[in-house]
This record gives structure tokens, C-alpha cells and sequence, in this order.
């Protein structure tokens, strides 16, 4: 008899482990996604700020397909599910299976607010990354020819909103690119007419670290440049502003928008059961009450431990998916498998040059150590000897010269 | 007294030399491009065939303008010229000058005709690339799941027009990456579906190059299974087919095409003489009959050498910006500068791995070591260390593993 079908729609962390550990037990997996490549979105804000090229970031799914034996790709947007057929419904076709696992991520939560959707930028994709950095450059340029004071400012002013990793890392980096890189670039600008805000609605940044860290996070960000503003929410923006709760407002051409994630459409599109942030609830086995053979993990699935729901991060998602594969295995040799439990390995974000915050097993550090850490975790993690050596190697020019080099406006209007 | 002020138009080759020269013989000058870096053409089709990143091969102006002193970068896109007030006409502004060198390359020559303009890819850009790589990747996408086989061989089949370095170029890279790279990532597809059809209207390919190189290069190119069609025109197009001049025609939906170029239009936009293709007339010292100080150089120059019109290639551009440099150089010293004359160093066309044909100083030779010199060359000719080390890693994954790692569609409609 031969072994089961099971399909796997998205091909993030949570799709990637998950179709690596069933290749292995011998399933015959179909990977789905809408793009043919996996992104590593960890990175994706070095792609906007002209660090790395999108494409070191970027794995085709293929590629990886002709390794684990068993496994085909399928790519296609996905527009429902026939749970009582078991088929997942592709824009231009379908696909019968015995499992199916949905991993389709998260998208940007812009909590409702039509005029920021509008107006903000955020990192979620590679064209969007690719469309930050022409951007971010393409003011520089505009600021470069600009007489009016107040006009050249607000070009050069940058609104970060949130300040959990995404933002603190961008912040970092923007500051960066335009205190050493854009500088010499720009003889006609004076980095000091640059600025970078960074915006939280509470009163700390990296909520999810201990205080110390938070604390230094916020420091070395401030000493870099960035100004900080706690306890402020956004509420309207136009192309030209933005506008806080509080009455006040800022002149910039540029909102990035970090400050919340929710499930990706589908998880509305096929009538489960969703929780906040529309995320579909799963069994303490990550599959569906109703449909014991589909199973949600990654960001667009809501698990509780410990009455918590847990965070839309990779990790998580890894760990779910080679927890699913393993269900499955076990299903099919009639076993059981004891409850989804999240392992937390610690967290970590880098703010700049040799500059990070990291905690692990119960220990925390900051500093050098801390970035060296995270760089290699990062590198560990980036799939393709290739695309290491290219993210390494960028790293290092950057490190040692202070030079990025994708300074490049690859599409203007 | 101070320098003249120099204003280029057009960071190709022969902007290039010329901005160098400049900067070393002392002048101010404004290097306006429409787009933020110089891009090496040459490797497009490279780009178009997943062999390289679009970074690799694009270098920042600005970064060039860092180092050659008195140089300055303005992004633009050129209106026209006020000669009279000698004054370069932007979109968003104006530019003064002294001398001013048009160096605006060259556009596709469809020859008028519409239906090919409309349907048919062609290599100008580095989105173009992009776009062409996009567009290769999806049709194996959908030929992998289509389960007629006459459209599956439509999508499967790719026609190149023009027997030239650009065409030859593109259709041995286009079947090695059918042969070796993706005949693994889909084995949904058996590789003999795949189908290359080179077209080109005179009798035989590289018609710049001697008789023997040139049956090297059809040879081998047929041995690597591209079909060569000669004394073969096409005269109309869809976006399913390609009609010849015999009456005969091809399903595809790949019509690429390379049989032609011509000046880029702003030569027809600012009251100058034109001669064929467009290209602007100029006097034996590259200036123009009206406007002494005003010279064209590079593709977007008409110059007769031996009452023959120079052709459209990078050593031409390379050659005229020195010399212009050191004809205004003269200039303002007051002496006078010999005729412009072209000195061919040889031509080179690469065909596939470890095979290519190249002339110089009398001497022709094909196979192994024309390859290596072409692959030396390129790189010699490439800016930036770092884009060397890129393109030099990648031709080496490619020649040792074959494998070419941009497999990425970055773009789905």
C-alpha cells in the first residue's frame, strides 16, 4: 500500500518543516504556495535598506523538491477548500489529499484603519521589500535637488510604527544606511537633516524581553539617532502625514507600518472556526475540531498554552510543523502523539553593528556577543550554501567597509 | 579660473569613459542618468536566464561620482536641450552647461512593425531581464500541469530573432538552462518538448565575425539542440504565435527579439541632424555641425569610418568617450585633437559552457579558450569588486554544479 497524500499550502517555516520531516517518514507531499521560492522574511528589512539582494533571501521551492524524495510543487493560489471532498481548489485546477496542512501565514494588521493601509509600507514580500528601498532611495534623490527647507525635511523624515523586532531592526538599519552609506553618497545632504521615528503605543519596545534588554534596546537606538516616542498611537495618515492620538502630527513620505500581524484572507475564506487576529483555532494536536485530517500551524493558527495564545514567530511555526508530521506518522500507525508544546529557544533582535539583544535559557545578553549570535543563527537558518555565502559575504563588506551595495532604484515610475 | 562644467547625458560605456576622463583631466561633471546606476548590458541575458542577480550587474552611480573627483550625479529624465542658452531640459528642472555630451544609447528596432512591438520580449533593462526570467519560469509552471500536449508544446517553445551576439547568446543559455537546470526542477516535463527556434534573416549567424567562427556557432549551437531557421524574417505576431515572411509560423508564447537596434528617441526630440536608425550625425571629432560644444557619443552617434557607419557596441562607446574627454581637454588649451578613429580590438559571442568564438588583432579561435577569454573579459569590464566576486561565484556554481540559482519568480501577475 502506498503511502498517503498529504498537502501542504505555504511554503514558510511552518509549510518548509513540515514537508521536510514527512519527506522523510516517505509521505508523498505536495507543496503549494503562490510563489515558487521560500522567503526568508527575518532578512526581509536588509532587502529594504539596500543591505542584501532579494534574491540571497529567496529559495526556490523546487530546488528543494528534487532533494526530499517524494515531494512535488504546485504553484497556484489557493481559493478554498472541499473539506468533505478533501480537495484543496486552486485558482486553475485542484488537489486531492488524505492530509492537509495549512501554513499560509500572517499579513499586515493595519487594526481597521483604511487610511494607513492605504499609505503605509510594510514587509511582508520581496516586491514589497525591493518597493521600500526604491523609495527610501528615490527621496534621497528628490531631497538631493530640493531648496525648500520644510519640503527636504519632511522627505527626510522616516515614521516607523511599532517596536517589536521588525521596527527596531528597521529603524536600526535606516539609521545606519543613511548615517554612513547615503551620507557619502549624498554630498548635498546633511545627515543631520535625516530622522527617524520610531513609534509605540506602549511604553517599552521588544515587549516580549526582559527589561534590561528593553531598556538597552532603546538606549543604543536613541545614542544611534533614532528618536523614540512611547506610549503614542497612530491614527490617520495622508501621503504627506501622519497623525497621532494625541493631536499632534508628522510631515514624511514614508509610514512603515510594524505593529500587528493577523491570518492571511484564506483562514476566513473556508469556514473554520478563527480566533483574534482571524486565526484559525486548532485541537491540542494543531488539526481542526471539525476535520481531524486538516491542521493549521504557523502564524495562521491560534494554539493556546498555558491559556496564552503563542506568538506568530518562526519558531513556533517550525516546531509546529515537524509536530504535525510527526501526528500524521504516528496516525498512521495507529498511535498517539502527546500535545503541541511550544519550546522557547529565546528571542533575539539586532539594532545595529555589532549591536543586538538576545535571551536564551533563561540567560540574556546584549552587545556584540548578542549580534554575533544572531548573525550566525541567521546564517544557520537562510537555506542554500549559496545564498550564505552571499548574505555573509554582504555582511562582511558591510561590516568592514561600511558599504552596502544594493543601493540601486530598479523601478521608477 | 575654474573648470568648465561638463553635463553627460547617459551612464552607458561611453558616458562612462568619458565622465572618468573628465573627472581626471579636472572638469565639473554632472553625470545625469534616468536611472540610478550603470548598467553592463552585456550580461542581460544572463539576468534573463536565472544565471545572475539584476544587482550584480548594475553599479551605483554615485558610487563612481565618490571617487572621481568633481563628478556629481543627477537623476532625471531629459526633455530636450536649449542650445541657444546651452541649458539640459529635465522633467523637474534644468542644467547649465558648457559642454554638453549626449550619450543616450540605444532602444529595440522593430522596424515599424507593431504586432512584434506589442508581443515580443526584448533585453534593454534590467526589468526587461527580470521580466523575461519571470516569464520563462511561469510558462514551466503552467507546461508542468497542462495536460494537452500541443499547448504544452506551445508553452515549451521559444523563438529568438536576430542572429547576433545578443541572439546566440540567449538561445544557448536559454537550452542549457531547459537541459541542465530545470529539466531537474520539473520532472513533470520531459526536456525534448522543449523547443529553441534561432531566426535570423541573412544566411548565416555572427555576421560581424569570419566565415569559419561563424559555422562554429551555428554548429554547436544545433549540436546543443537550438534549431537555426536562416534567410527567415518574421512579419507579424500575437501573443500565441509568430508569423514568418514564407507564410509559414510557430505557437509560442516567447517571441524574443534582438534584429535590431536604434537611438534612443530623445535624439529625435531636440532638432538635430539624424542619419540611419535614428542615430545622431556627427563631425570627425564627434561634435555636432551646429553646436560645437555639444558631441554624441556611443550608439546614439551616427560617425562614418572608412564611409561606413561604426556599429552599435561597447569598445565604439568606450573608444568615443576618451577621445571626446580629451578633444574638450584640448579645447580649452587651445590645441587641436586628431580624428576620431575606431581601433577594433575583436569581437567575442559566448555560445554555452566552455564554448564561444572570438577574433582579435588578426587572430580568431572558438571552443574552450575563447570562452575563457570572453568570461576573463567581462569580468575585467565589470564595476565594482563586489560584482565581480558575485558573477565570478555564480559562473562557478554554474560550471562546477550546474546550477543556476535565480530560479525565482519575483513578479506573478
Amino acid at each position: 500500500m502506498g503511502k498517503k497524500r498529504v498537502v501542504i499550502v505555504g511554503m514558510g517555516f511552518a509549510g518548509l518543516s513540515a514537508a521536510r520531516q514527512l519527506s522523510e517518514y516517505g509521505f508523498k507531499v505536495v507543496m503549494v504556495d503562490r510563489n515558487n521560492y521560500h522567503l526568508f522574511q527575518p532578512l526581509l528589512y536588509q532587502v529594504a535598506t539596500a543591505g542584501l539582494e532579494q534574491e540571497s533571501i529567496a529559495y526556490p521551492v523546487r530546488a528543494l523538491a528534487r532533494n526530499w524524495s517524494g515531494t512535488t510543487f504546485r504553484l497556484g493560489e489557493v481559493t478554498g477548500v472541499d473539506f468533505a471532498a478533501r480537495k484543496l481548489m486552486l485558482k486553475d485546477g485542484e488537489l486531492g489529499y488524505d492530509y492537509l496542512l495549512l501554513a499560509t501565514g500572517s499579513k499586515t494588521n493595519f487594526f481597521g484603519m483604511q487610511s494607513v493601509e492605504e499609505h503605509a509600507f510594510d514587509l511582508k514580500s520581496l516586491p514589497q521589500a525591493e518597493q521600500l528601498r526604491n523609495h527610501i532611495l528615490l527621496l534621497f534623490e528628490q531631497a538631493s535637488r530640493e531648496p525648500d527647507q520644510l519640503k527636504r525635511k519632511a522627505l527626510l523624515t522616516f515614521v516607523v510604527v511599532g517596536g517589536g523586532p521588525t521596527g527596531v531592526e528597521f529603524s536600526g538599519a535606516l539609521r545606519e544606511l543613511s548615517k554612513y552609506v547615503l551620507s557619502r553618497d549624498y554630498p548635498e545632504i546633511d545627515v543631520n537633516e535625516t530622522r527617524i521615528v520610531l513609534v509605540e503605543a506602549a511604553d517599552s519596545l521588544l515587549t516580549a524581553m526582559e527589561p534590561h534588554l528593553r531598556n538597552y534596546a532603546a538606549q543604543k537606538l536613541e545614542k544611534m539617532g533614532v528618536e523614540i516616542r512611547f506610549s503614542t498611537q497612530v491614527v490617520d495618515a495622508t501621503a504627506e502625514q501622519v497623525f497621532f492620538k494625541d493631536g499632534s502630527n508628522i510631515n514624511t513620505h514614508t509610514l512603515f507600518w510594524s505593529a500587528g500581524v493577523a491570518a492571511t484572507p484564506l483562514a476566513g475564506n473556508i469556514g473554520v472556526t478563527q480566533g483574534g487576529g482571524g486565526r484559525i483555532i486548532v485541537q491540542s494536536d494543531l488539526s481542526l475540531e471539525s476535520y481531524p485530517e486538516v491542521f493549521a500551524i504557523g502564524d495562521t493558527a491560534l494554539f493556546l498554552q498555558d491559556d496564552k495564545p503563542l506568538p506568530m514567530i518562526a519558531p513556533v511555526a517550525s516546531q509546529q510543523g515537524r509536530y504535525v508530521a510527526r501526528v500524521i506518522q504516528n496516525r498512521e500507525d495507529g498511535k498517539n502523539t502527546e500535545n503541541f508544546r511550544y519550546h522557547d529557544k529565546g528571542s533575539m533582535a539586532t539594532i545595529g553593528r555589532s549591536a543586538a539583544v538576545a535571551t536564551t535559557h533563561g540567560y540574556s545578553f546584549s552587545g556584540f556577543l548578542a549580534w554575533l549570535v544572531w548573525l550566525m543563527l541567521h546564517l544557520y537558518y537562510l537555506i542554500g550554501f549559496r545564498n550564505r555565502l552571499l548574505v555573509l559575504m554582504n555582511w562582511g563588506f558591510y561590516y568592514f567597509f561600511h558599504e552596502r551595495q544594493v543601493r540601486l532604484i530598479t523601478r521608477i515610475k
